[in-house]
């Protein structure tokens, strides 16, 4: 953990179980939203939620109002159509999970395949699906204390990754592994222009 | 998800939080364990629990038990400790995180600096340190249903790993990042006969 860092999750209520809308594993958010006016780092995730959350009109106005107090503010995943929808990416280059690309798109954002996109200007770091958390938080420890720091990080999380397949890419997974998604093979990931059959189900 | 696949956390009591021990989230037991008699799969985490259960006789005789129920025993991290400490080890070719090496061979363990070994014949999946529960994971998917499954939850991941740094195993890691975690450069891992000065505090 960085040098003085207090881990903080807000939800709606504190103690209230935050589930990740898959399987069984819930999370406690330790804070209510109301009490967290400020943060040196606001990291927005995504899931299900995120996907109600664009249509919640307090929730993207707290997203904005804490964005005004970080150093950086970030997003994983479908996180990064909650900052659209706060209207933090208007015009910018930006990344989420390879399903939402066209939600993303039209907040206008510019969507890019990249893992992690870094706006140092705008104090915002964004990361696609969620397994791209990881090397976002190696990226945002490099910039909030040191490169040895992430290393150190790196290190004592073993991420070394050995992935025993190679399709965590659209461009890269076979058919058949899209089809048990529901996704055409054809299908471009939601890139506007690209057509094909969007997936019966997002992440 | 898995295809029918019903996920449990077990915890000494359900509904209560178990703390990840680092920062400030916490996950919320589903089940108590005494209502967790058999399962097709037990994963067995790690973290700073898993090395004060070494020292549960109860936690260890459930882990035996359901063990005996299952289609696949597995372990990430240090929870490769409490397979050992419930005698699953004995002799066998195993991994775990790279800071608990020596206490894994005082199980009578093998270590290995792979980052999943299987043992079809004895249904163990070994994991290294936590990151390597991803690729644990797509393992033990394409063991549980196919490779194109395994391959689907890549892609559902966009598991496309791009460390920004290559500092994930001792042996590449530079002295100053394993410094900040109190390792001295020249130590070995644990590895019995490697010498050097154990770290101040594990994963």
């Amino acid at each position: 953990m960085l040098p003085g860092a207090e881990i903080v999750l807000a939800g709606e209520r504190a103690g209230r179980t935050v589930h990740d809308g898959v399987g069984g594993l819930g999370l406690v958010a330790t804070h209510a939203r109301a009490e967290v006016r400020a943060a040196d780092v606001l990291l927005v995730p995504g899931g299900p939620g995120a996907r109600r959350g664009v249509a919640d009109p307090a929730l993207l106005e707290w997203i904005g109002a804490v964005h005004a107090t970080t150093r950086w503010t970030a997003s994983v995943c479908t996180g990064a159509l909650l900052l659209g929808a706060a209207g933090l990416l208007t015009g910018k280059v930006a990344t989420t999970h390879w399903s939402a690309v066209r939600e993303l798109q039209s907040y206008g954002a510019v969507y890019t395949p990249e893992r992690v996109v870094t706006h140092p200007g705008d104090r915002l770091v964004i990361g696609a699906g969620v397994s791209a958390g990881i090397d976002l938080a190696l990226t945002l420890a490099a910039r909030l204390a040191s490169p040895a720091h992430a290393q150190a990080y790196q290190l004592a999380l073993e991420y070394d990754p050995r992935p025993p397949y190679d399709a965590g890419a659209l461009a890269k997974a076979p058919a058949e592994a899209k089809a048990l998604l529901g996704v055409a093979d054809g299908w471009g990931g939601g890139i506007a222009g690209t057509g094909g059959t969007p997936p019966g189900r997002g992440a």
